[in-house]
């Protein structure tokens, strides 16, 4: 698998966006990356790109022997450039993530979570700031433990209907969550800064007061 | 149909709010004008009042030949004092409006928009602020070019529950959205401005420690 | 019943959190008292600990002779220390609470509301800040005559899922919502004070870059 | 108001169905007269017309001192040719009607139950079959005692969306539920048995193998 | 834990319901033991009782090297007087039981399935009839194996809202579904046949014109 | 576009089902084609195989100058062998098809109907049984005229979450709803046909009572 390193990361978060990275893929022909909208950040300035790391658990109704013993192995083996992506069955008995969990993955190098699923902790979550965004579904002050169990990690999972493996590139924003496929990331992300250098051109003569029509006529951008 | 200046509707918009004008719009007998609570504002600061300017679109499952036509028509027919306002039928299939087409409706004069569906392109839209408010329902990074296509504009449609024409009056705020029917707007209007004096003085007597049953027998206001 | 003053009130809001205190109730076998996330603070900054004080209400679909009268009854009864938890039968129809209802209940003490419906005055609630937070499960401009009617107060009611009686304790923040029984209630905050002590050794060792295996081991407790 | 006796309440049973009845209200300008669609009868081949007796319902958490009192009263106080329309305020926390109900209400003449709500003893209430149809939105096995409350009778309801008053007309069959207002179900019901016979006209030609086109231009009737 | 053979078993079925069962359940204390009414019978005559064998699965997006091996397992197990309860963690993904599942338990002596999830085979699985009742949320054609997999057997599973362990006695019917811990069986199915005597004297008074207000104060049954 | 005559459809109606053609499916690496079981059979007896022909509405909130233009053309110009799908985009405004839109169908050779939307006249429609199979997700009495509009078909459609294009192969039945895209429909139904003999075996030896994983080690087919 292809290597992006922490500055390649951090600039592309810098000038890029899900909605432009969308456009390359559906010209590219991928019309089906971008997750519902069921996720949502923790805070709405919150972009967040890296490499997938993927964790898949479901809900227990007692408590097992060893209840965090994947889980902790996932963390563990996290690595600098990933964000892990979670996959709890559609789960909301629980707080999947929090505090001590994104402690722990910041200390691995992780970039921020995507978690289809709720968190707990969130005041805490919220103070790493940019440092590692956290995206989720909802909020629930319970605890993992007894409540659910990491069944595996780095298989392929399905996020807000959108199938992730690990190695897949997301890229995350206020406007949703996105999945490149690995075997075309550098290409869609070449293509993405050249189309936010023509939607500066484009943005520019409608703050001038020019027509839609005209623009578009122009451009082809819209 | 009845002109609202600039001036007047931004005295609307900072002197009223939804609440006093659904209670106004009770009285007079109007009591299912508000929509139902799905849409929100992109910043919970907002207010917004203007002309309704209704767009209508529905979903589509190949690329159309012309998949903005009636879309850029539409906008670059906004008039100064119109918000537009966007039936998509319910989807969330992509994300309607966004940040070109805010600039294009800045450009003709609009207060903002009204959209029963996903935008995207939220954090450019939130720096636009107070200049033009964005409600809806979601977020979708996805273009809308080829997942929905605009039927018509200035035709009645549905929001959220609510019939909406061309032409009637539209507040947001961020406890929802009303829609005052046109030919009565000038009389909700009046009597929300008398009422919201009225408001105060219960609102001094209760923060007094006045106790509800002696400042409702007084003012029969609550 | 037992007795809480506002100083202790107010040492627990600072110091604890829903997440420690839902560990603590798991550990003593009450797995089942938080809220199912329905419900959300109107700002993710505020906590909320008091003694629950009920009020059920039910939809209505005619203008009741006294539309009020036993929704001032509660309000005007509320007790200092006490936060207001509000059963509306699930309505969204109309904003449960609002602006005034606020105002009057802080003359009597109130520290919050909690609200399993929609409220009103969204804005004016917001600048009540931390001196009366609000949670509650959706927005309506549209006010609760006519629309609904207090039933009864001080009865058992389920509020997103769990039932309050009052005189429980209520602990709220922006992971959730816990309702902690009256009479374990002592033991529970005690407990939880010294969890957090034992989870801020947990903070510091993964800071530092410990694996989350070995610290696992060392405090377990995750 | 009008009275209508069983024989003619059994020919419109026998007659019409709720798609004629709603194009003949569409016709006269009432547009929103039909129920959402979350009922559904317990067998689809009932069809049920009689006038609304409304009753409110709400949920309770504990046991009332007299659980059964005003329930107990409105079903005495069913007349013939009535049906029993039940609002629950969306509750489905308990089976609200019952054989018992069914058959006392059976005694005083009532034609059958719509329930906005769940129903139990489903088996016994089929095998009262057309002599008393029940449409219901769910099932529920638990008794109401001490889960809900009858607030009123004979008061307006909302019923699936549709606002219900006693003495209104209630038409059911398994497309839905429509509700004709009192004033005009004279002149509804004579128009709607009007226009089955030229439906029968216009099936005939279909089915000898007439194009829509051609049988629409003739009758604009589809 | 108690047996219960067939006859004993057939007999309960024959003359109980779930209404009546649960009506002692609530004397009893117990008022939250029946599920929510997600899951239907594939035919509303069936009646089903039996002790629970549980079963727990969850959606996985990969193929496992044995996808069918614990499920096996579990279905080889069935004893004599059991009925299969499947918690598929909400999934809707795939039918996770079928006709050839349905073959094998019946030849272990199973009296029937219940199923949060969905099922397929519905035809064959209905020519079954009462041999073997199937109870599910939904219907879906595509096989679980590669969609879900089963994590555990006789392990305590939360079905429909309602937490159930291997041993527990269920009650399911066209109502809905109860179930019974299993230390309390005997006298609740023995208090239940009780009941259903008297609630025959109610009903014969009701449909000879008894008013309700009367037999219940008579019977005190409802 | 591949012809199928009446006899070929038959004949794979009364040996098919959708289960079998989902693994079928699932063998060839099609593993999305099924309908995610919001449509149901009017009458749960139904099978129903076809070639698609789509029709795409969208709903209206005022009378169109021709309400059902483009709607005749659709049906009117349906060929034998054919059955119609509907996409409403999610409507359940109006009972977009009814008893004379089947009676037209037929009269040109359509199988039966697929509307993700509602449908009204259902007794009438039962009455046509096999005849004329209805697959819909909900029930309305209201007329689709000026609450709906056919604004194309022969186009691509969604139904239910899965794409249909005109000429491709549909199998429904009780269990659901299967796109098999035309160019391998015939290879599709040829493996079919085969695995319901294999599944014949396994099913005689578990009636015989054979243990699942000794029929499971033999065949390799569940």
């Amino acid at each position: 698998m292809d290597k992006y390193d922490k500055e390649f990361l951090d600039y592309l978060q810098s000038e890029l966006n899900t909605a432009v990275i969308c456009d390359i893929l559906d010209e590219m022909g991928y019309r089906n990356q971008a997750m519902s909208g069921r996720l949502h950040p923790l805070d709405d300035s919150y972009k967040l790109v890296g490499v997938a790391k993927t964790v898949l658990s479901y809900d227990v109704y007692e408590m097992p022997d060893e209840p965090y013993k994947t889980e902790i192995e996932a963390v563990d083996s996290v690595k600098e450039g990933e964000l892990v992506v979670c996959c709890t069955n559609g789960s909301n008995s629980n707080g999947f993530w929090g505090e001590l969990m994104a402690t722990a993955a910041i200390a691995r190098g992780a970039r921020g979570v995507v978690v289809d699923g709720a968190v707990r902790d969130i005041r805490q979550l919220r103070e790493m700031g940019e440092n590692f965004p956290v995206f989720a579904t909802g909020r629930n002050p319970l605890d993992s433990k007894g409540r659910c169990l990491v069944a595996d990690y780095d298989c392929p999972v399905v996020c807000d209907g959108i199938l992730v493996h690990s190695g897949d590139l997301i890229f995350a924003d206020v406007d949703g969550i996105v999945v490149v496929p690995s075997d075309c990331a550098r290409e869609v992300f070449k293509r993405a800064l050249d189309k936010v250098q023509a939607e500066n051109h484009v943005r520019r003569e409608l703050q001038a007061g020019a027509y839609l029509k005209d623009v578009f006529e122009k451009y082809h951008i819209l």
